[in-house]
């Protein structure tokens, strides 16, 4: 027993050869995520409030991430983006779609599920909840980046839709991205001895570089249990590159991209039609309540049985504080940590 | 190992004292719906093509029943219709939700399914979409019937938002209103001596009353498993009454309202939050896969254990063409059929 906490910033086929410089950059930035989490749940915050507030909002604000602020955009050059919460305790959950100017979809999908009798909103009435309820919104045009509109012209000239996995082969730019992503975290944990929670550290300009090859980052997620056993998990995305407006994926499917029960929390990041079908986060929690298997080695038999090779990567944490983060793609962006000081941060 | 069909036009808490004359109605009209599904497994069409022509689009023709003409309205008075199709040999499925002018919306989904690289449009993206395949598309006043409207007014005046099967309770009036739907499909089957399975039989005009009460009639969906074990389900609706503009229920998750793999097919019908929290479908077949249950058993359990009481209702087969109708609610309306000659058509 003991808590634990998990993340993903996306899965996909990552190059292997990245200069150790960029490694080092990416260590450093993962841990300074993880940190986060590990505060808030010091600070006795919820599972729920952990995975919401901390990690996921932080990511949605980020922009070198595919979800809030940087979201891809549709075929028609728009942002819609989806998020989902679970409280593994109560299965009680709420997810949202179609989102346009809604900057924390996470926040919002939150807000589904306490005060509303139904568990998910979409497009035009989920948007108009988020004005009922009076949460942050700005201009669509603040979530799009001059990068996301480069990288949906590349996909149009490609003449393709391109997966979330698919988009991530061959390239080096992506790393450089998330690089750079991480640059910034650490720059802002350089700038801040105390974190604030409320800190929202939003970049004014968007200076990157735009990317020369087919490349997205990820969607984002967020696994958390408390010492209590009481688990939670949240994913949030901007969906992927050139998709059909009105395309829903995985991420918002309680039982696809995000789950939890009294057994574990579940997080997926990937091919979305692949995870849909392989209904994968409740299917790590089946294994476990039905065949009776490890956390570990129902997370495996997932990524190993259920899911196509090169599809679909996920995060997990048990009741007991076990944590898993496999993945059948060449990497997976992930950080961990559990109260009994173990500490993992990777992307192979 | 043989053939077997099952269909359902929702479950709720149905009273047992329905009028003897009633229920003759009644089963001779299920006993027809379920002819012409089997009608069409015996013309050698495929599961897919059994789910979606003959019983699903069957159904949402049928103003009794809520999906597409008869769809319950949301609390601004208008209609969104959702559906889902899942291939258990391939595990493909495509899903529609935010319908507003989509005469079948089983069909969309199936389009979705085949035509796109996504599984799930949603609301305007979905219908362009339709508006791009030249499905049969209507203005939204067509799917509203008076009685829909009644029933927002009384739904609005108790000022609560209704979920399907609390809709159900101490409604004769639902009864009456099924039994006027079954007469009606009576009417049809005695008036052609060959099913037509173009034909789609929709009363001109509504002079049904409007309930007195609080009721609304089901969701509709359907299960088939064809004499090589090849298995496929489809469920549609129009959601609850005075649902928010924008609710997403169970019907078009993959996994919750709608699943179908190599070993079953399942459509639920219910309370769509607590049948999304229960990943009821897909759980039916977990089972089975994981726990090594009879379809029988699986589908039990999930209504005994995983769903709450007075919650769900679902139709199963498996690939051995075996039947399982389960619910935890007073009723659901239900046929089935199978190979070996066993058929089977009851409420409660």
């Amino acid at each position: 027993m003991g808590w634990a906490i998990a993340l993903h910033g996306g899965s996909g086929d990552i190059p292997k050869d990245l200069p150790p410089e960029l490694r080092e950059h990416r260590e450093a930035s993962l841990r300074y995520c993880l940190q986060i989490g590990v505060d808030a749940i010091k600070a006795q915050k919820s599972p729920l409030d952990v995975v919401e507030l901390v990690q996921v909002r932080e990511l949605e604000n980020n922009p070198y991430f595919n979800a809030g602020r940087g979201s891809v955009l549709t075929s028609n050059g728009t942002v819609e983006m989806e998020a989902c919460i679970m409280d593994g305790n109560t299965k009680n959950c709420g997810a949202v779609s179609g989102l346009t100017t809604v900057v924390n979809a996470i926040s919002l999908a939150r807000l589904v599920m306490e005060k509303t009798p139904h568990i998910y909103l979409a497009f035009e009435g989920a948007e108009a909840f988020a004005r009922e309820q009076g949460v942050e919104t700005t201009d669509s045009s603040h979530f799009i980046t001059p990068r996301n509109i480069e990288r949906l012209k590349q996909a149009k000239e490609a003449n393709k839709v391109q997966s979330r996995d698919s988009r991530l082969n061959s390239s080096v730019v992506l790393n450089i991205e998330m690089l750079s992503a991480l640059v910034f975290l650490v720059n802002i944990a350089a700038t801040n001895l105390q974190v604030d929670y409320n800190t929202r550290p939003i970049p004014k300009d968007d200076k990157t570089p735009a990317p020369s090859g087919d490349s997205q980052l990820g969607t984002v997620g967020c696994v958390s249990v408390d010492s209590f056993g009481h688990l939670a998990a949240a994913t949030s995305t901007g969906g992927h590159v050139n998709k059909m407006v009105g395309r829903i994926g995985d991420t918002p499917i309680i039982g696809a991209g995000t789950y939890a029960n009294k057994l574990c929390a579940v997080s997926a990041t990937g091919k979305g039609e692949a995870i849909i079908r392989a209904t994968v986060a409740r299917d790590v929690a089946a294994l476990m309540e039905y065949k009776g298997l490890s956390l570990k080695e129902a997370a495996d038999y997932v990524i190993e049985e259920s899911a196509p090779k090169g599809t679909t990567g996920l995060i997990a944490v048990s009741a007991t504080g076990e944590v898993s983060m496999p993945f059948n793609t060449t990497g997976m962006f992930r950080a961990c940590a559990t109260e009994d000081g173990h500490t993992e941060l990777a992307i192979w």
